[in-house]
């Protein structure tokens, strides 16, 4: 299962980290820009190819050290079709280095529609006889609010394909609260939605004991994440808010249960950005940032006794 | 105001309605198809023109007898990047015949990945010192799990660009009470999300009485329609559920104000594929089916007395 292939990274590489890859344009080093701009002008194609070129830059620079990248699609869908093209191209560059794909999508609507989206995503797309894959990543995203008859669409694909799901239990924004937080009968909002995650964790486990739906829950909430650690022990926690947004290493090993496994931590901003500042060119500094942030998790996991190497 | 404008438009035609467009490529007509395939084999791309000339034919005979359409961005993602293309050109198309755009995209996310969403379907891309349009609607769906920090990074192209947002409040689909119905203090889930509604429809709204911040909710929930009406009653509500979700014209009464105004109704698959088993042109069903709902619809509310023509 993608779960256990997760965690067997993990452990291999001794880095239970994901590299974000939300690229932004005015962050991209100026000689990609100048590259780029100087064959297809300041277009969206531009751009997108600005993008693809610091992409796989990134990847090559972090792809021995990771299990795993996280590309936000927000990001190339605002450069069109072109940034489409481009978010397509990351995720094969990616898979073609060994990692694994995390598509941070956050898609959910209703059933049949959620299905179209598990398709697109993680399945293959039927044309007439002939079999495509619209895009492709190992893990999506996926918003829960219309309940989990729309979840459950994205089952088939999982089942079939080998593929894996992060629920948004509990995001790592700072107005995450308003609904998730709510008081409802037995807990709050999120952790009904915990509930659902720990019911399929039952159904669908592998060998490692992890199953291939996990739970997004935010680092800048370390109380909750060790709540929701114990109420979804078998579920892979995705963890976001590690560095630009406040998370720390000590705030993350609640994510992790007490055999040092159970969660990858997220950092975009502060390693693909790492070289604005320095001298450093753009895939040094972020090989440098990633060793610095998977040294300082794992420190912080021996401290409190949780290691897993 | 975008508001001002669709209210506009639902007086005029006589149809508070609006056709989604969510092609399943094995309901085109078989000519279509062949077509397609004959130019561009059984591929993604053949798929995406499939779908481009379909849709370019249900908006040439349904476009003088309704506001708007909603494409639903699904159906077009699981295409990939050529799906994404038909996308972007349905919605341009759709916008050149004087209809209203609703990109029923239901995005949302932490506040820097919204406001990408935000720039790519209803704002202005930046590269370099040139400006693009990524993808063009009028209105966009927005998934409220991550709370206003997020749905407010929407509120810029909203202001700065005449456009409007329909948050998901209550949707259609059958386990859609798993998390909206859950009750909290005051009321439900779904209550909460419509006082944040109500609340920036108190600061935005035109000169017809109506925001450009509407509401989701769905006919398939009748009660809930007339309480969400009377909690948000600046707000349009767009009500999928309509047709083959098993919603008929007197379940939707309640989603109106007395004035007869402030909903417009989504049916997809019941126009778009009304030919499906008939002799009809694709074409001559959905236009017929459309006047058909028109009229249904006309006729329930003159029954309750929320006459607005």
């Amino acid at each position: 299962m993608i779960s256990d292939q997760l965690i067997k990274a993990i452990i291999e590489k001794k880095s239970p980290i994901v590299v974000g890859l939300d690229p932004r344009l005015e962050s991209i080093p100026k000689e990609i820009l100048d590259q780029c701009f100087g064959l297809y002008g300041e277009t969206l194609k531009g751009a997108a190819e600005s993008i693809l070129i610091f992409n796989k830059g990134i990847i090559d620079a972090v792809h021995d050290l990771v299990p795993a990248v996280k590309p936000q699609i927000a990001f190339y869908e605002q450069y069109g079709v072109e940034g489409m093209a481009t978010y397509k191209e990351t995720c094969a560059y990616a898979k073609s280095k060994g990692l694994i794909v995390v598509a941070d999508i956050k898609r959910g609507d209703i059933g049949s529609t959620s299905k179209a989206y598990s398709i697109a995503h993680l399945g293959i797309t039927k044309v007439g006889n002939s079999f495509h894959k619209a895009f492709e990543a190992d893990f999506a995203t996926v918003n829960p609010y219309l309940g989990d008859d729309c979840m459950c669409e994205f089952m088939d694909e999982v089942k079939t394909y080998d593929k894996g799901l992060f629920i948004l239990v509990k995001t790592s924004n700072k107005t995450s609260g308003q609904l998730q937080d709510l008081g409802v009968e037995g807990g709050k909002v999120y952790n009904k939605v915990a509930q659902i995650v720990a019911k399929w964790n039952e159904t669908l486990v592998g060998e490692t004991g992890y199953s291939p739906i996990g739970a997004v829950v935010g680092a800048t909430y370390p109380s909750e994440l060790e709540d929701l650690r114990r109420q979804m022990p078998k579920a892979i926690f995705l963890v976001p808010g590690y560095g630009a947004q406040g998370g720390g290493a000590m705030d993350v090993v609640g994510a992790f249960n007490d055999d040092g496994l159970g969660a990858i931590v997220n950092a975009s901003r502060s390693i693909i950005f790492a070289f604005e500042g320095t001298n450093l060119h753009f895939e040094k500094a972020a090989r440098q940032a990633t060793i610095d942030m998977r040294d300082a998790i794992n420190s912080a996991l021996e401290r409190v006794g949780k290691k897993y190497w």
